[in-house]
């Protein structure tokens, strides 16, 4: 009772960006948020950072919740994946992870669930910078004031029900074309090796085709073909996860 | 009074090998192991995996909890230095993370803390592959058996109280050499510039001075002199971290 009639206060003390940003934070995580500074902070882009009345020099941006969000997001599906394939192995469990958190799948996610319409950066809406990282920045950082302001169980069932299992089809991930390029250069750093690729031929009507060696420590592994320098090279990767039995 | 007695009914049920390992479990934790299996698997190196009877092909090995505790670990870890650092950026924190989790320092920590002599790997104790980064594997995989044990928040606290608190030094971290070249290679990914070092001249008297220039796609960024290859790189990275004002 008296607890709501404190939120109550707080709240009516809002600004008029700080209660829409609440409005935004309920639609998207089903409650309202206890300390909205947070998820305001996580809107900040680098871009439009301000500095700290308390340390000089020291700017506040939404990077250091960016940070945080990407460790617990990170651990939560990793877990998540952990479970639901109990007889998958950790090469597995980790491209499927990437796949789900890596930078242009929480772009889409940030626009997708509305968080998008409330980051806060300079320079005109759909620029180059507003397609790179901002948004799914701008998701990581979401997270991270989550956690902050509710804690380890809220956010670890947000993400599982209201991200993974509403905006994901990890089947469908895990059936997309693996990126044997991004296996080659994790074992390759696993093992301390070398990994080079190098465009061998050139050629075709248009002169689109491409044959790429795949070089491990200097020697060529296995050549690939395809249509763009990228197709050829996930080719030659492809062929050389086969060979060194990754796949 | 019932969940004792039932806890006691198992602890009987346990083997020589097991006993032994809760003893251990309950050193470290200081709480006694709900489900030893879990603990016990996170001691089998995939040198010594055996087959699953359930799945075909499939081995089991510390290899799955491994993912799963090297993720907990960083969340814990990351929100740590987060409150300790209100003040510092995310590329402080990431930097320092990254000196508390990396494998040398998780294989030392396994050492200390009496790990490492539970580890069950094929090849003699004290080999190379024993200093490699078997107990840092096993480090990580036993934090993750502890979270499917006993959940999130006794795993942080475990990180946080008997871990981090007790044997590490973090200001001493903090203090020690940054790695500029590791911060360079982090930025150039970042931004999508590839970092090159070159050596632009060996001499001295034992041929062990070395001057190598840092290249940014191609561009010279600075030199770097030192006594070995590696001290002439890590000074050509300090000087062009400078000049990109990452420090």
């Amino acid at each position: 009772m008296f607890l709501g009639k404190l939120l109550k206060r707080w709240v009516s003390s809002y600004n008029d960006q700080e209660k829409e940003l609440a409005r935004v934070v309920r639609q998207i995580t089903g409650r309202k948020p206890f300390n909205i500074k947070l998820y305001h902070l996580a809107m900040q882009h680098t871009s439009v950072a301000f500095e700290s009345g308390a340390i000089k020099g020291f700017k506040e941006s939404n990077e250091r919740l960016e940070y945080l969000g990407d460790a617990v997001l990170g651990s939560v599906v990793a877990e998540y994946l952990f479970k639901r394939y109990p007889y998958k192995d950790e090469g597995f469990l980790t491209e499927i992870r990437s796949r789900i958190v890596n930078r242009e799948s929480l772009n889409r996610l940030a626009v997708k669930i509305g968080l998008s319409q409330m980051v806060a950066f300079e320079g005109r809406k759909n620029s180059a910078l507003s397609h790179k990282s901002i948004y799914g920045d701008a998701m990581e950082a979401f997270i991270g004031a989550i956690y902050l302001d509710r804690g380890f169980h809220f956010t670890r069932r947000f993400i599982i029900h209201k991200l993974l299992m509403r905006h994901y089809d990890i089947e469908e991930i895990i059936e997309t074309t693996t990126n044997f390029k991004s296996l080659i250069i994790e074992w390759a750093q696993k093992n301390s090796k070398a990994v080079e690729f190098t465009v061998s031929k050139q050629g075709g009507k248009d002169g689109k085709q491409f044959k790429v060696n795949l070089l491990i420590d200097g020697d060529v592994q296995a050549e690939g073909a395809g249509y763009s320098k990228k197709k050829a090279e996930q080719d030659a990767a492809r062929k050389t996860c086969e060979n060194l039995t990754l796949i």
